[in-house]
């Protein structure tokens, strides 16, 4: 029996390269299609020479199709698109019975109002929010199994929920105080030749941006909400630091009032549970207590995410801190978790641990 | 008439070398003693190639003089030791009559207890804490003038005491609502010679460390405890990031009760009179107001801190960012300034803005 | 049937860290064995962080053997040791009829005298030296198939032995005027907690060392001696650069006298010729031609070595400039692709293109 | 009595950055302009925010003055904009009786033909071209005093022809076997906001670029041929290297026919003896000898170039090494250290040693 075809939409980014990277190597499925406008024409080895080594590479030209012929180029379509214009790819495509698997911002949230809200303008095709499934394989792996369009989170959603929606859950935590540094190499701001984003501009530099609303907080109250089942806001404040890969979050939590007197050996212990409760199945969560804290070193160029905390003796606050590759399980590989998911295929398949 | 004698105590450094680095160009005063264990009968020139283009680097000669002898040889003595040790240094040079700038940890606190609470030892010479000026001169100037032993503070407090002390004193911001994220360059760890720190084990890596306790955590809430008159609880989260050098800090506030329901742009307006009150004349503090955000490689290599802030609409909350150069205005530059307005030196002699 | 099982010893250096972070991936064999005095009790998941998704890495504790204990562990065993130590460990291994695959220089060289002269003892093992096998697969491949003893190459002369050999057998050009620079990242000085090596000596550091003499030179110009069918004497001067895994390698090459009129067409032509003759099997290989030239990012991670050239028409010289990462093509992966030839697995198992 | 006035043409790269660095900590002068088209309207604090602090950064406005007004605004203008753009500024500025120091290489090359070889246009000026002085001040210290249009070398030639000039002279190495290999931080390549200067395109990335005919090479040639009495064709290899600044070049010497039988003793002592008569008064070159070898972190900042060197006895060609901050001594630095000269100033004033 064949391969599943597998198109990648928008492969000139960070993300669409390394959808390159991952799914050239995944032994399920077979690369049919890779798009982009600026790069037509060119085989995948002369815009990438670094996957050169792989047949497929030299053979395989970037094209540019329109939205509707892409459904018959593929069984699955991912999109590493920016917001807006990916929903112009996916009606037609999810239309004709294939798959969308969407690295955009476009189908992240249930509501359109706040998809206006942050992104500055209507939303392209609101029919779509109610069927699109968040893509987060840890918490609604039973819908994606069956969805036909596939909402990947954003880079430092993940990082953030996976580690706090157990917490809300379980009401392990307060939700209304929720304070997030988070820290992110420079391909989270994409493969833009703009001088911000400069070599000499972002080495040896620190910086705080976005600030207070930068539109992944979007995504990240509405999960926060679903979970602690009571509207969340929260506090989100960026930084770019000076690498290539990686998110690092640190999270600053309050216990809930039910855990107000608890003992940090309570508190810890209710969180150890809650944790094993949700992820002792989940391959790519890595929880590493509070004995340890992560490293980005630790993650990069896998599909894992590894968190630990703290609990402060004198504060009883919570310092959660957690670790991804921005690129990984922050957009591509995750993307390939879902469809692996979806197709059956084993959840490790092409990704590394 | 001559100029004033300079011993730096400890040059093998990061520290130490900064002072170096700066003294060496400083037109106020001479070098007449470098000392180091380790470097002892080498020239500064041989420790360190970069300033062999000066004569004296050639010529200066590393020694390893006992505490007791280190008061004929200077006027001012600089001491850039590890904590503990400093004190053994400072006692007879204080008591000869001799001045001592202390880069170490010995003479920030007040309470001794404090001091062993968080380095885990009694502390050297608690005699001394009642006369130590902490030494940071937008503050404390008018006691620096007169001072016979300077604290300089941490590389860490001083990121986060200047923008934060005006707005406590102000009562502008709640002072048990202290949330801090600081990054620091890998300077900030020293130059010793630990797998941790060697450049594979830092680039292209991002963690958090010294949770929940960090020792300058000490300092930065004796000196906020000061400011708001009542004992502050701060939490402090560091965070080591592949830079050289800076530090980078965000600190998430919360507007005092008296401001719960003040407008952001009222809040904004208290924080810039408070500023304009406190800094107006401070010329190493350049307070960016709330239009734009501090990046470290504005101020690394000059003695200067810029801050900038944000106010959440939707939280009510500040979210307060700061940049030094670890090294300068949160180390050596800092004494520097403390040494320029002890002698009767312009206050940039020898600094860069 | 069972699997190859495999032991590490000196699991606790880059190289050593890189077969781990390969073989735990590899499909054909089982890590039995990790060793390492200074992690002694440890499991593999404590000492590296990065691998405790692997349950092995949670299960495997490092030891400590004696020599003669290790046959009894694996099949193959893997050398990361410094040079003069590892021969204590191959010479039992290979007598109890188990196979060695040495990553230390000690078997590189089929001459005692020159392994005296640039490494200062005594060679330990000179009877091994004859049976060893120099383990190039693209040169050596039908000798590492039936070899007991493989000395796997230092990572600069792969850089330097695999676009140059075909070009001495096919007398392309001048033995006598090969001038060498390459460029390393830090991982190659290895994981040493020395000063030179820390994050802020290293990073925004650019420096030449090891000139003239550096201990690889004895390797590069041993085999490329055996190429040339003359003694070869080589100009090699490495540098150190702020990357974490990669070298770089410019040769500047003087075509031989049989060349020394032709246009620069007919030398590229040759070169090509060349090439396609002894690399066109070869996977790992990718010539790039005279049309690209490599970039470290294109390799970082594989085991692929790219290689390509300019010739200069005002000097005739060629300019070939060739890419690897240190500790895979360099080390690991090139350890392991002589295993993959030697198991007769393919020989691109756990290795990435 | 009035400061000279300066003006900066083309402030908007990071040469143009950096002269703004220098020139407004320099004691002797007043900037009376900055022009950009780009920024013209912006005061120099908002283009640049790090220099804020600096009262005439609130001040001075970005203009965008016709090259005829520029006259009247200045004593001395510095060109930083890009070739065949400068000469079109200078002419005006000249005939008007002001100086220029032009940054770009329009008046580096003697001839107008070598110029429209390597740069691919007719010589905008090329009347000029007798009276231009190339500033490298250690080797044109008189002509410069009385110049009146300035070429400040290129940062590659400055790296190479310090040290390779007196050995030429001196007839110490064979003019026709010069190879060199040189490193270039980033900000060599201009503040462009091209894909291939990006962050992630450049960290954990070396290659070789420019083979085998960068634009240098024509001043480089030149000015070594003005040394060799002879003409000379030199091998020339950039990279491009992951930090922001700094120039590393490693320069592959044969000794002159005169040397060949010479020890390596009596080459060195010849090349000693040739920059000590050269470079003994020069306070910006820093002669390391045979002993050390220099890093890029040494002159970072400052406007030293240092070198040092080894004699390899197997081959007898000497390996040089040279390192400068390709912004300062390659750019800014060397360009005010000739204004500096015209002006009867210090020769270090406002310059870094």
């Amino acid at each position: 029996m064949g391969k599943t075809k597998v198109a990648i939409v928008g492969a000139s980014g960070y993300s669409g390269e390394e959808l390159v990277n991952l799914l050239i190597r995944h032994k399920g499925i077979e690369i049919t299609a890779v798009t982009s406008r600026q790069f037509s024409g060119k085989t995948i080895a002369e815009v990438y020479p670094r996957f050169a080594s792989f047949p497929i590479a030299k053979s395989l030209k970037f094209t540019n199709p329109q939205p509707t012929e892409l459904a018959n180029l593929a069984d699955i379509v991912f999109l590493a698109l920016p917001h807006g214009v990916a929903a112009e790819y996916a009606v037609p495509v999810i239309n004709a019975g294939k798959k969308v698997i969407d690295l955009s911002a476009d189908f992240r949230l249930r509501s359109a109002d706040i998809y206006k809200e942050f992104y500055g303008h209507d939303h392209p095709a609101p029919e779509l929010l109610k069927t699109a499934v968040y893509g987060l394989p840890e918490i609604y792996r039973d819908e994606i199994k069956t969805a036909s369009l596939i909402a990947s989170p954003g880079c430092y959603p993940t990082s953030i929920l996976l580690p706090t929606i157990p917490l809300l859950r379980k009401r392990i935590i307060d939700p209304s105080q929720i304070i997030i540094n988070s820290l992110s190499g420079v391909s989270g701001a994409g493969r833009k030749a703009e001088i911000d984003y400069l070599f000499c501009e972002c080495n040896e530099s620190m910086r705080a941006y976005g600030i207070p609303k930068h539109r992944h907080l979007s995504e990240i109250e509405e999960q926060l909400s679903f979970a602690a089942q009571t509207r969340v806001i929260a506090q989100f404040t960026p930084h770019l630091i000076p690498v290539n890969r990686g998110i690092l979050t640190t999270i600053c939590l309050t216990p809930s009032t039910d855990l107000q007197n608890a003992t940090p050996e309570v508190i810890n212990s209710e969180m150890e549970k809650a944790y094993a409760e949700f992820y002792s199945s989940a391959i790519f969560v890595r929880v590493l207590g509070n004995k340890a804290l992560p490293d980005t070193k630790h993650v990069v160029g896998t599909n894992v995410i590894e968190f630990g905390w703290k609990i402060d003796p004198r504060t009883k606050r919570i310092i959660l801190v957690s670790a991804i590759d921005n690129l990984v399980k922050g957009a591509g590989g995750q993307a390939i978790q879902s469809m692996n998911i979806m197709c059956g295929f084993e959840e490790t398949e092409g990704l590394s641990l």
